[in-house]
């Protein structure tokens, strides 16, 4: 392990770790669990493609673990750039890392930048998407995603949500979460912020009056969509100024969350009233 | 275990079954994996909910294992009805036919009714959607549970896909598959197919010409999309008789297969060209 001043790693002086008991690999591994990276304020990203992501985004790695066959490649040294600690290490130790059979060949830490609630600043042409609760990380990840690709300003978790930085949800983001902020707050956090909203607060229900696209979505638009299992709590759905509905034609009872995110984030994007888009 | 005929279960006959080894519980445990489905040609479904979905669209269960506490209560038992095998098992054999810690009270076998995509019959109004090698089982059973809610009359899977019966798939269909058929051929089998269909055939790609809110859905409309590592195969895209694109706004290089699959069938439908919807 080397901890060089930034910019000034040199390859050449990577030595191989073999060890499990590595501290550097422990700390990695340990933020697999939500309890340590809490303690740590560290999340992991997998894969050489999410970290050139990351250094385009201008996000540094605090860690960077490296399959030794590719540590010396400049596809890797050029990642490397400004992390703190780079280390070379086995493929078994990137299995240990992630927990997987074919592991990526690079592994990397970086700082999580927590924004509250009530930090969140709307601009005149934003669209953000706030999650009641949301259980599943992968479809966090997905939203995250789909809220980068209608270019929305920010994605709000509201109340007991998942873990955003949960390797699922930084998986299903592919690299969005390093363009899109991710504020969290509690229910009444939510319905201070909502209740001062400049433009439309749209929440979305299987009763909504209007469909999703018969709508006016004022800008700065924010859409509210509630869980699979309860919807919206009560609190939210009256904190919301329009509660629309994506009409289902078939005999399912309703959209996968993240579908029915990617339906009201484009819906709203298309309605030409957001003027904000490429960022 | 009781192999009464159809409808005369009297759930008073059945005693629990405690045995890990006993064969209908190595069979269904053996569902897991797909070998074992096409030998059987069965699947597991899990749960009372998707159960009772099943029922509802006149599918009869195979085999059913039902939790023994459950298994004189009404519910149940108007599930037993028709069904060839019943079992009352303990929790600890329905952890191991699912795999899961906090298993369903209820696990159910249902028959494989393949479709070769050669039998596809594109009436006026329908709308369907073909997924070109798609890899993620939790995608696909998403993309079916979309194609239900959009009203779409089948989903039709090309080449090496993966199982659309395999247990995350149907966890995500959510039911859907139980009132969507599943089509499934090689791709020249598509291109046969795509050429003489009689109405749109609107493949999906990055550098689509047009955006897919502006292009006709000429009923009967078959939506096309490749996959998220390479897009859809060259053969794919020349048999479609127009190519979209979904803009991407921000800074994401592209969609989740199902939200960007959710869009396209959202999009076809809202269109206002296909006539048929509600089932």
């Amino acid at each position: 392990m080397i901890k060089p001043p930034p910019s000034q790693i040199k390859p050449s002086q990577l030595s191989i770790i073999t060890s499990l008991t590595n501290s550097t690999v422990k700390q990695l591994t340990s933020l697999r669990l939500e309890k340590f990276r809490h303690e740590h304020e560290l999340f992991l990203v997998e894969g050489v493609r999410m970290v050139r992501d990351a250094q385009r985004a201008g996000r540094v790695p605090k860690i960077l673990a490296v399959h030794h066959d590719q540590s010396h490649q400049p596809e890797a040294v050029s990642l490397m750039k400004g992390c703190e600690t780079v280390i070379s290490v086995t493929e078994e130790i990137l299995t240990k890392i992630t927990s997987k059979e074919n592991p990526q060949l690079v592994v990397a830490a970086y700082e999580i930048k927590r924004q509250p609630l009530s930090s969140i600043n709307p601009q005149a042409g934003d669209l953000f998407i706030a999650l009641d609760r949301v259980r599943d990380p992968g479809n966090l990840g997905s939203v995250i995603r789909s809220a980068d690709a209608a270019g929305a300003a920010g994605v709000v978790l509201i109340g007991a949500s998942c873990d955003p930085y949960a390797p699922e949800a930084i998986r299903a983001s592919t690299g969005s979460i390093f363009h899109v902020p991710v504020f969290e707050g509690t229910e009444a956090d939510f319905i201070a912020v909502a209740r001062k909203w400049p433009g439309s607060v749209v929440g979305t229900a299987a009763a909504g009056r209007v469909e999703y696209r018969n709508v006016k979505y004022e800008a700065p638009s924010l859409i509210v969509m509630g869980t699979e299992q309860s919807g919206m709590s009560a609190a939210i759905e009256r904190a919301c100024t329009t509660v629309v509905r994506i009409p289902i034609h078939g005999r399912a009872e309703s959209l996968n969350l993240a579908a029915a995110a990617a339906l009201m984030l484009y819906g709203a994007r298309e309605s030409g009233e957001l003027t904000k888009g490429i960022s």
